[in-house]
């Protein structure tokens, strides 16, 4: 992972086998930042995503086949029992172009992925929220 | 619905049972701007997506059942008849994490929904164009 | 293409007939920036989307037919060979709503489309990489 910060922007370049959430965490930290919004796009493989059923308070997960096209990653940086948490959405797509999308629970980079973090001044805790069982975003 | 603004970003959450063109509208109103873009990610229900048909210049709606992910919605802030004008398109996906995709006419939060709204200098004028039937956006 | 810059953010549309990576390549250069983070909605025709063959070492291309809503495009901007190069991937959606996706080969402007650009202080280089035959984004 490589990065760097201009202003209130930090460009990030993951690459080939780095961990999405782990590696834009670790840039998060690098630049002391807990508040903020991701946006990215590349390749990944082991990728898993997720829909959350609020009904029963649980994620249905779905594991993706093969490498993909990220078309977007994108969503949140906050700060959870205090350490980074990013929290992700995605689509993906294959070599027919077509997509998958949900709650992006695990990518790793394949060729590349490139993303951009604007960052807000303070953290953004996220707290349990009984009532939907999430720790929601605390803006 | 929450906000903070942090310089030129706003970071907004919406609760359960938000509408999400109403509560960003109400966030730009309550922040005093009238241009910008949106990006945000969570859960939905009562979504409604289009696609405008230029020959007929007209919208293809089609309603989406249940609750889905947002993966993303996104799009621009402007100002049309001196309020605040949201014109989103969206991915949302199912529990088996397939996607549709169009213009987002209606979404309602579900569990939560996380914005990041990027804030221009001045309000960004929607007039109406008679080629294609649209407000267009007078960057 | 019209473009107007405020602070760190470009805000750009796109008319009927525009070349989606000409234009936005021309916003990059009449503004002089070579460093940055795209992202946009609207509708566009003659789409091409592709999906990068890692093993191969090129990409598999898929022609989309007639007029789809854009939902969205996103990518980054950087400098290749002295140039602005404009790198996209996009979710395109029909009339039912149903999307395809995949890097943004080319796009034309159908009804209107609607970006911002946010930018970095520096131009980000993009330089060959031997093992995945790319040319990469050098944050």
């Amino acid at each position: 992972m490589k990065s760097r910060r201009e202003g209130d922007r930090i460009f990030i370049r993951l690459e080939r086998g780095d961990d999405v959430h782990v590696s834009l965490a670790a840039a998060a930290e690098e630049h002391g930042v807990g508040g903020g919004w991701f946006t990215g796009i590349g390749a990944a493989r082991d990728v898993e995503l997720g829909y959350y059923d609020l009904e029963r308070r649980d994620y249905d997960r779905t594991a993706i086949e093969g490498e993909v096209e990220i078309t977007p990653a994108t969503g949140s940086l906050g700060v959870l029992d205090g350490k980074p948490f990013v929290h992700l959405h995605a689509v993906v797509s294959d070599n027919r172009c077509i997509p998958r999308a949900g709650h992006l629970f695990r990518a790793v980079t394949a060729a590349t992925l490139e993303f951009v973090l604007i960052v807000g001044e303070r953290p953004i805790e996220r707290t349990r929220d009984e009532e939907t069982g999430l720790n929601l975003w605390r803006v």
